[in-house]
């Protein structure tokens, strides 16, 4: 028993690394295996096909996120410090995979989405839930902020959208071009959709 | 000679729409080939590969998307309005692809970037140029605005590559909710991105 879902902890394990070098279709599951190093036998005894496979990435990785996003999120501070600490957050990790792989990952999510979401339709329904999480918790801290008075927002879950739409279009671009400063402007550009007209002030104040 | 450059632009039509449905990687020669009615070896004739044969299409799909571009951006009437007209015509198109193929299929250049970037050079570099004359199109519009004392920029490249961040991520959603209304919002963001201050006023005005 031990051995066995030691081998599901391997193949999940290279499969995500695998898929965010590579992307979904350019994946084997005789490659996963290798890169796992247990016999294909044990794959289809644990997942049915590799659609299966990627959804179990998709739900651990989203598990790892999210909770990084909680801690930032629900953290100490004013609501705007957290959430620009959380779109640093996101340079910092585009920068640690840059270290580790030589490139620029971009977001697993986003490259599902641009890769195969009018393809795979359980693949597509997980991904829409996550964005729909992920602009909530924006949304969350951003009502917060609202609600103290620091914005003027009139549709916070539009603006927590916009705020997500950057960040995904920004990761596209650190990733092209390689280079997580890309994401740079990512807090000056968040505050401007959030319609934090005097920016000085407001990235003093954060 | 006649049915030979037949051939080559059957084959370049078909794989477009391939890789606009599918990406890169889940997409084979020999279907290529089916779908466009030409043999293998005719493929061969043209293309070296399947990657030179996606720059091509890359190519072709930019020089008919950018004459559109300009057609809309150095077209009649204020600056911001034409902005605004290309970043309508964007959802249109989606709008459009949507009733062809039962799918919003996103932008060609974003989905490859996210599928792709770091694994075929010659592919990043020309997503590159692309992006990088995107961003200069959207900043000769945005200066000129500048200009006329319309907008308050202090970096207008800076400004350009957010809007076109936006885009991007706009885009996606449209694709993953496989519906174009997701960049309904992408006027209001980009003038919010652009400091206009008074929205309404610039909104009216446009």
């Amino acid at each position: 028993m031990g051995r066995t879902s030691d081998a599901k902890a391997k193949i999940l394990t290279a499969a995500e690394s695998l898929l965010e070098q590579r992307g979904y279709s350019a994946l084997g599951v005789a490659e996963i295996c290798n890169a796992a190093g247990v016999p294909k036998g044990s794959f289809y005894y644990f997942f049915e096909s590799k659609e299966a496979l990627v959804l179990a990435v998709i739900d651990a990785h989203w598990a790892a996120e999210r909770r990084d996003w909680e801690r930032i999120l629900h953290g100490d501070g004013d609501p705007l410090p957290r959430l620009r600490r959380l779109l640093e957050a996101t340079e910092e990790r585009q920068r640690t995979d840059q270290g580790s792989y030589g490139a620029v990952l971009g977001c697993m999510f986003g490259n599902l989405s641009l890769e195969m979401s009018n393809q795979a339709d359980a693949i597509r329904m997980r991904l829409q839930e996550i964005f729909e999480t992920e602009v909530d918790m924006v949304d969350a801290v951003i009502t917060e902020a609202r609600d103290r008075g620091e914005l003027a927002l009139s549709d916070t879950r539009e603006a927590a959208r916009s705020v997500v739409a950057q960040l995904e279009g920004l990761v596209l671009f650190a990733k092209l071009y390689n280079n997580p400063a890309q994401l740079h402007s990512l807090w000056p550009s968040c505050l401007a959709l959030l319609g934090a007209v005097d920016r000085e002030a407001l990235a003093v104040r954060a």
